[in-house]
């Protein structure tokens, strides 16, 4: 009946959300999310930090804002998350956006016409996936292995294609849960200033990490300017206040200023500044602290149980943090009819598919999210998962 | 240095937030913003309601929400905004949106391609202008008197241009303050549906009424189902917290939530939550009864020193609420000068050409705020504007 636009005709239903009904039913154990442990969130300390900062009487806490951000959380980012990292800004390199992704949308659209082409890593985020989508964008897939992007990949397409941008999620990345060498990272940067090509680094993941060492980010190595990387509050202090962080040139954050504008004036206030007092608390550290022995044991839990439940020779990603394993199942098996049978034994993940933008490179492939159930469940739920897996593997063997 | 896209290039800087560094200045009296008083926030009631909320450890507020929005809080719109105004809705007929102007780009959004025509109001809203310039539309304005749109005006541009959309603020409406009469508001809805067009009724200000009787939105006569109705917190309860309702036919609906997921997933779920216990605990009713005698006597003291200090013959709007009356200055006065002569003598307005599209009709206008100051600064920045102009006016008669 009605006509609409033709960004939202583009866009189809997103897969997750679909699954997100089945979530409801607690007969199910859910491995198809990527919401952070509920056990994560610090309850007492936000309600203290809300009254106190509420208790004040501060106007400015429920007047209108500016579009930059609330300068004191804008410091505290500095000071608390890109020092300790060893990258330096000033406040007008920082914009406040309403959740990461926001910050997404903003550089997307700031940098990109319809038509223009973007390379992106095949598997990628399905969020933004849509959003490429929905801005009429051309999507070129680079190849990953367990480093995350190839680079000589990455080089080839980039002649071939001469993109506008590059967006990448370097650690932990959603889906694969690969992380970028430190050697293609500088690579990436490297390659930025010289073809003149936007990296938008989404890195939301990097703090939840259970083993290893942590590798420093593309913005890092960014000698062009041309890296605009993207943070999220939302895995180290909680998704519901939605509050994101892009950091840039400041040339860049003037005009995702402007853009964000345009989309909701500000980010509220209050989110702000919990966020804001959480870090200037010195609270980050310690929070990272008890909540990383608790992802680390759900991790292994899941990476245990392929050995304990799956056939021999299923492939899955080992990584050492974030959310998110991915599976990689024989090619001839399909996908669509083992999802089937796991709904069947209450168990829930994602297919590969929608994670991709040619959805034919997705093969038989599943992520598998460890984040959001304690170790029990998730074993429970493996065991479901590989008994699926299993009768499937040995009904095409036979 | 940067290659931006086509739809940032387009954009010119606000003029508003250019004076809001003067505004910093506590010398300079304001009548140039459009906040709500800060002596109308409810601090106490927010805050008791923020630390209970919190109190109960829902995981739900920390956690990620549905894009749609939290379920209480479009109940309570419903049961406490829709209905006590004549209206009837169900929850899938309202989408949540971080702050009314959401609601609004992702309204133009879902409706618009580039080059597509709208109407709209001259002047009108500059935020609104923004965003049409960002999507590349095509703006026609319809001509305005005390009720409003001229509606013969509005049909024969309709006939003209045949435009996707109509944009209106229909009830003291930024920046002229005026109102769209009963019989225009049944006249729009009538034309939306003969001649198949979006109307985008923004409509944040309809609860600021300080004087005489509240007229139905067009909404409510809405036969066609091809009115949007966006609605925001801002006004009413604080807009620090970012909360906006978006009302239409599902179908608009659930595309609306799609564009809401490209643009910030969620509205923050504290806020939404917020929100929610306020309209359910009833107290709407009494903070407009305790905020509107404050707002009227604003009002009317902005009034009341036209007669006292500025030249007769000045034509102002003067509205029943809001937050805006609109002053036309006779053709020929520069009203660039009087701005500059007004900064010197520390008070503060919006000169009128932002806010139309064409700004070859905004001749000798300017916005004046009443909302933000109390009474004795409204009289005093007034008299000093008066005198500015009363200087100007005499100059250009010697």
């Amino acid at each position: 009946m009605y006509v609409f636009s033709d960004r939202i005709n583009r866009l189809k239903p997103n897969v997750i959300r679909e699954s997100l009904k089945l979530m409801g039913d607690p007969s199910n154990i859910s491995l198809a999310g990527g919401n952070p442990s509920k056990e994560s969130f610090e309850y007492d300390t936000i309600q203290e930090i809300a009254s106190e900062l509420l208790a004040g009487k501060p106007g400015v806490l429920l007047q209108y804002g500016i579009t930059e951000g609330w300068d004191p959380l804008r410091e505290a980012y500095i000071k608390h998350i890109l020092e300790p990292k060893g990258m330096k800004a000033g406040l007008d390199n920082i914009l406040i956006t309403t959740g990461g992704s926001q910050g997404l949308f903003a550089a997307l659209s700031v940098f990109l016409n319809e038509g223009d082409t973007v390379l992106i890593e095949a598997p990628t985020y399905l969020g933004t996936l849509m959003m490429l989508n929905y801005l009429g964008i051309n999507c070129v897939s680079v190849e990953m292995d367990e480093d995350g992007m190839i680079t000589d990949d990455l080089e080839e397409k980039i002649k071939q294609h001469n993109p506008k941008a590059l967006y990448t999620i370097p650690t932990f990345q959603n889906p694969t849960g690969y992380t970028l060498s430190l050697e293609r990272r500088k690579k990436v940067a490297e390659l930025a200033g010289q073809y003149g090509f936007i990296v938008i680094e989404d890195d939301p993941y990097c703090d939840l990490r259970y083993k290893g060492e942590p590798l420093p980010t593309i913005k890092s190595f960014d000698e062009s300017g041309n890296v605009v990387m993207l943070n999220s509050m939302s895995k180290i202090i909680a998704p519901g206040i939605r509050v994101g962080v892009a950091f840039a040139e400041a040339e860049i954050i003037s005009k995702l200023t402007v853009a964000k504008q345009c989309i909701d004036l500000h980010t509220p206030t209050l989110s702000q500044a919990i966020c804001a007092e959480y870090l200037n608390r010195g609270l980050l550290p310690g929070h990272l602290e008890r909540t990383t022995p608790m992802y680390r044991a759900q991790l292994d839990t899941m990476l245990d149980a392929f050995a304990k439940y799956f056939p021999a020779g299923i492939e899955h990603s080992k990584p050492e943090g974030g959310l998110f394993v991915w599976v990689k199942l024989p090619g001839d098996m399909d996908i669509n009819e083992i999802f089937k049978k796991a709904v069947e034994a209450h168990v829930l993940f994602v297919q590969g598919a929608p994670f991709f933008y040619d959805e034919s490179l997705a093969g038989s492939t599943l992520r598998l999210n460890f984040s959001a159930s304690p170790p029990d469940q998730i074993d429970l739920g493996m065991q479901r998962l590989g008994k699926v897996i299993t009768e499937a593997f040995e009904k095409k063997g036979s």
